[in-house]
């Protein structure tokens, strides 16, 4: 169960000006008596009511016996009592006028079922008392600016945690707020960090929304375990590229995710983690994987500088570290260009006589001490339009030689808008790199740090760039006469429909065996297909009622008659509909289609056809629907996708006509979802270049139209 | 030019009795004066001698004019003196009874040709006064056990760092130093470390040998940028395995290595890296990718502990970070299988009715403070049989409880000999940490760095396993008819070749045209393939000279015409040695090929075949020769594997016989290595179970017999 609220506005939540603690203890170890400690003691402007009946006062503060008896209103109410109390506590709020209630209390969902009755009890309490919920099971929240510390743990007992342009949210408390404390310490501040618990109400969807948009946030991070609704996510992804904010998402719970049990082979290779990917791709988001990447990422954002393109140019003292770049630049799809003649000119005129002009440039230990030349160097590389990062590796930073070294690289930097990126040294002077930090100047601890950063950086500016290039509706909605109640259709009915989208199949006709025992000549040419038609089987081969290369009237109808008897022996309630005659095809062999998710609504994959695409994973994904231009990605995202632009002397498979074709079926499966549950196009037959696509292939799952999902109005906002 | 010597002994050069400073400097910030200060200042208890005429005394030592005025023979000179006096000083060490010589000095092969002279006159000195030569272009080396610092940079001036278990041999100076630097100072201390610099006459093999056979090195580490002699990196890899102890493997250069230009598909798909991959994937190699890849992998093979397979149990306090950690296992092959009956009994004699007794074991955090349950819950696991590790995530570990913590685990853990991997948090207690550190247990900063160690141990576990049950020699060595000079054979010639070793081909003949026009039956079964056979059309299918299905006499008379029609056209001077009729083959397709490389010899390579194995590059490598089960673990490394598996209802295919006959190949190319160059057999098809496995096409490239090189001796050793 689920409050239904419109946007909401966290305004108040985040920058309260009274706040109630409910269950507030005198023992200031405890649960709600870490909140009472950190609001009085490290900052916090606003007022502060604890309410216990069991205190007249509590650390000189008087103490209310219930909310109702606080004086203000309050913004918020953190509560800490027991978990069987808490829907009552949420009624008195309501009463005092209470806007947002943190709840701390565990003992809900997270239990079992007695929990869960609970929790059901705290959301309908919360909505009867226009209450908005963070919680429960969480740790609260943390507004570091006005020093709100709203929560318990480790973290709300630190009054050092600086602030800065960062906000998180966390779907695990005690991991998220570890993580932000361990950043933070590296001087990397966050105004704000929010635990969102078992999300009874406010979710982390509704947060990073809120926290994208505040002028006080440049970075937005997210620690997540699941969400329920892809399509937010999709358009969270989007705004983070409007706004030019990267959101940093560690995703977490990609293992054992059991496949599911589908019809068709895109569901089967499509779970959880894959539609994640789908999102991630293509909106504003960073994938990371460690607290370093998050660091590593925040810091190359923070710079404000954005590359051009996938150049880079490395700078180091050492030969061995620069080859060690080089190999984690070209991993992250980073490209290091040969330098110019002009540049080298540059160089020579200061570089050691026999230092590598190469890219990376090893300006040799010679240098290494030399901050000015170093910096001349840098210089030189920023003026290089070829170039659009530079990835710095800086020996150590310490003493007079560090700062020095430091100051004039924000000198030379201050010249250029392209990204800097620094790997320093293990030996590091905190003040020297306080020196980067105040004039952000990304720096990393690691070689692949460094590079991480740039990778970061042009991954957002090649998203950006999609996304402003991306045509909202390339095709015009179809009606489609779909069956009455939820059906698996036979393989003639679902090409059938996939031609209302303009997507081609093979030339075929359906015909009774009887009918293909009087034929007198082969209704589509010589070599056909024959095929049993059923919607009952949807794997025909594993029924063994396909034969391929027919050449003859007399080979024809011994195959249907063949194909007709395997089909009954594989189900003999089977409905057979007919035997298929079918041109066969040739071209590269693709897979394509959808799957329709309850969270993420319809979903396109794409990848190598026949067996590889299952053995070999080749599959990749977009949320429905894609213009033209993110289908040609998605090409070119397949390892095999080699295989399209021609290997060995073969010509190269009509890559456009696929990518329109991909197109088409994601705008078939968006402007249909509340039908459509999977689709397969397999194989589908991509021919060599402007002869076009035909699928030999289909299966078309349709559900029944009384699951119309949600998702059907957000991919309708989407389009 | 490279001193060849008999293996070298380096005692003396780590436990030098006395070293004398060639080219001492008065300015201790200077490269001839760090180390001086070094060794004086630090510990060394050994003589010191400085020496440069400059001098009478330097640092209350007297300063000789030259090395033969040194009153004792000195073991190791450390020599800091420009480029061009640096032989002439080897010279007068030789004289001087010097064994071993560390150059610092830069200058030589790294600068050019000028430098490339003046080394190969070193080189000449050394090998004329019998001195075995660290460097040029160094830094130097450190016995911290001994604090013998013989070099300069940054580590040299830091008489802190702590003696240790480990041992670091360093390709580049500056970068290994200073992660050396890093991992010591994270309480991992090394015994010795050495940076080889341009490896005139000591290579990072000569002392990876030496230091895994000190018995006051348990973990070996390295940073290679290349090495000459792939078998001694083989061997390398064995004897760990043998002695148990690991090689962490810290490998750049693996990008930017442009493909070769070779006839061979399998040789086009095979490059630096993967030579490297194919020893470091049967050795005692861990590889690594960072420091802190270093240093988990170190602490976990510090522990003294070793699982008996891949299961984990993963034990946390807060659900979030457990979902991260198996996210991990699943990554590194580790699996978390379901507890027992018997453990979750055990488990629920103490945890809350409501903690998750799945694998990851959530103890909630209510036990989150309660070290003695934390600690009872992982004895219980660590006495499941099923459970070979166990991963803990720890919260806070400062203060009284976290010191209880470390405490009370160090009885539970000394009941066991399993791994325990333990995830710290940020919050984290340097005392604590001592504890742990004291009893060798392992623990990382990150959830990540514990999945590593884990994994690590069970990759250093599985191939010593496979290498206790290796067989040295599978098949007797045939003796073969070679061409007497270097040729490329035609497909029916390499046929024969390979038939010497039991490798199956498709039935054919080789006719020529005339012939073909005379037939009256098919001397192959139809339907069959016609190809073109000619030593100078290695790629038959690019010159549109093969014809496949062909059904009779007048389309196989036709088909001939055509195929030698066409590669005519293709090559004018191709010598076209007739028409090959051919069975045609079914079954899996795969490529299978050999390259013997200059450095490391034959090398066999795995793929599937068609193109996907060069547009999805799939393909896996060893180093020949190979046995049955090495065979089947390539075939288990293929992402498409699974085909051969069966899927889709496809029946098994023969993978016995596929290993057999990579195996077989395997042993050809090592026995005659003298004489190989590349071999393709591509596509070799894979039949259904117990049917076997036949070779439709196959092309070997012969080298000239006097190309002998190294290897095939070494070759010879390994079988």
């Amino acid at each position: 169960m689920h409050i239904a609220h419109s946007k909401p506005d966290f305004e108040r939540l985040i920058r309260p000006r009274a706040v109630a603690i409910i269950g507030a203890s005198g023992d200031l170890s405890r649960i709600g008596g870490q909140p009472l400690r950190a609001l009085t003691e490290f900052g916090y402007a606003g007022a502060v009511y604890p309410v216990n009946p069991k205190y007249e006062t509590l650390k000189n503060l008087v103490c209310y016996p219930n909310i109702t008896a606080v004086p203000q209103p309050c913004d918020v109410a953190i509560i800490a009592v027991p978990s069987t109390s808490v829907a009552g506590v949420i009624e008195e709020c309501g009463a005092a006028g209470v806007s947002f209630a943190i709840i701390l209390s565990a003992g809900f969902r997270e239990i079992g079922k007695t929990g869960a009755i609970l929790q059901d009890e705290l959301v309908a309490a919360a909505r009867r008392s226009r209450i908005r919920v963070i919680g429960p099971n969480c740790q609260g929240l943390m507004n570091l600016r006005t020093r709100m510390y709203g929560g318990f743990g480790t973290a709300f007992q630190n009054p050092s945690l600086q602030a800065g342009p960062l906000a998180m949210v966390t779907q695990s408390g005690g991991f998220g707020f570890g993580v932000a404390t361990e950043v933070a310490a590296a001087s990397i501040g966050f105004n704000y960090i929010v635990s969102t618990g078992n999300e009874a109400d406010v979710n982390a969807l509704d947060l990073l929304e809120f926290f994208l948009e505040q002028d006080d946030v440049e970075v937005v991070t997210t620690y997540l375990e699941g969400i329920k609704d892809g399509r937010r996510l999709l358009a969270l992804g989007e705004r983070a590229l409007e706004l030019g904010k990267p959101i940093l998402v560690w995703k977490v719970g990609n293992s054992g995710s059991g496949r599911r049990a589908a019809v068709s082979h895109t569901a089967n290779l499509t779970s959880g983690p894959e539609f994640y990917r789908a999102a991630f791709r293509e909106g504003g988001f960073i994938e990371i994987r460690e607290a370093a990447n998050l660091m590593d990422a925040a810091r190359a954002f923070l710079s404000r500088r954005l590359p051009r393109g996938r150049n880079v140019a490395v700078l180091t003292s050492s030969g061995g570290v620069g080859v060690l770049l080089a190999d984690r630049c070209e991993e992250r799809e980073l490209h290091l260009p040969e330098l110019s003649e002009t540049t080298k000119n540059e160089l020579r005129k200061f570089m050691p006589e026999y230092a590598a002009l190469s890219n990376p440039i090893d300006v040799t230990g010679q240098l290494r001490a030399d901050a000015a030349s170093m910096n001349r160097a840098v210089s030189v590389l920023l003026q290089d339009p070829e170039i659009d990062q530079v990835i710095i590796r800086k020996g150590s930073t310490v003493g007079n030689l560090g700062r020095e070294w430091a100051t004039n690289l924000i000198e030379v930097a201050d010249k250029s808008d392209k990204p800097i990126l620094i790997s320093v040294l293990s030996d590091r002077s905190e003040e020297t790199l306080e020196i980067l930090n105040r004039h952000r100047l990304a720096w990393s601890p690691t070689p692949s740090g460094a590079v991480f950063g740039a990778a970061a950086l042009y991954e957002f500016v090649i998203k950006t760039k999609r996304y402003s290039k991306r045509e909202k509706r390339t095709f015009p909605r179809q009606e489609i006469d779909w069956p009455a109640a939820a059906a698996t259709l036979g393989e003639h009915r679902s090409k059938q429909l996939l031609a209302a989208y303009g997507i081609p199949a093979v030339r075929e006709v359906l015909l009774s065996t009887e009918a293909v025992a009087k034929l007198t000549h082969a209704p589509v040419p010589f070599p056909l297909a024959v095929k049993v038609e059923s919607p009952d089987i949807p794997h025909k081969t594993e029924a063994d009622s396909v034969r391929l290369g027919i050449t003859n009237l007399a080979e024809l109808r011994k195959a249907a008659v063949a194909v007709v008897a395997a089909a009954r022996k594989h189900d003999p309630r089977a409905r057979i509909e007919g035997v298929l005659l079918q041109e066969m095809a040739v071209g590269v062999e693709m897979m394509l289609g959808v799957v329709n998710d309850v969270f993420f609504g319809p979903v396109v994959a794409l990848g190598l056809g026949g067996i590889f695409a299952e053995t070999l994973r080749d599959v990749t994904h977009r949320c429905a629907p894609i213009d033209i231009s993110t289908a040609h990605v998605m090409i070119e995202e397949l390892q095999g996708g080699a295989v399209l632009r021609g290997v060995r002397g073969r010509s190269p498979a009509d890559i456009d006509s696929l990518a329109e074709t991909i197109s088409r079926l994601s705008f078939l499966a968006a402007d249909h979802a509340d039908r459509i549950q999977e689709i397969d196009v397999n194989p589908l037959f991509v021919r060599p270049a402007r002869q076009g696509v035909v699928a030999a292939d289909a299966l078309i799952v349709v559900k029944s139209p009384a699951a119309i999902v949600n998702t059907d109005s957000a991919v309708a906002a989407n389009v």
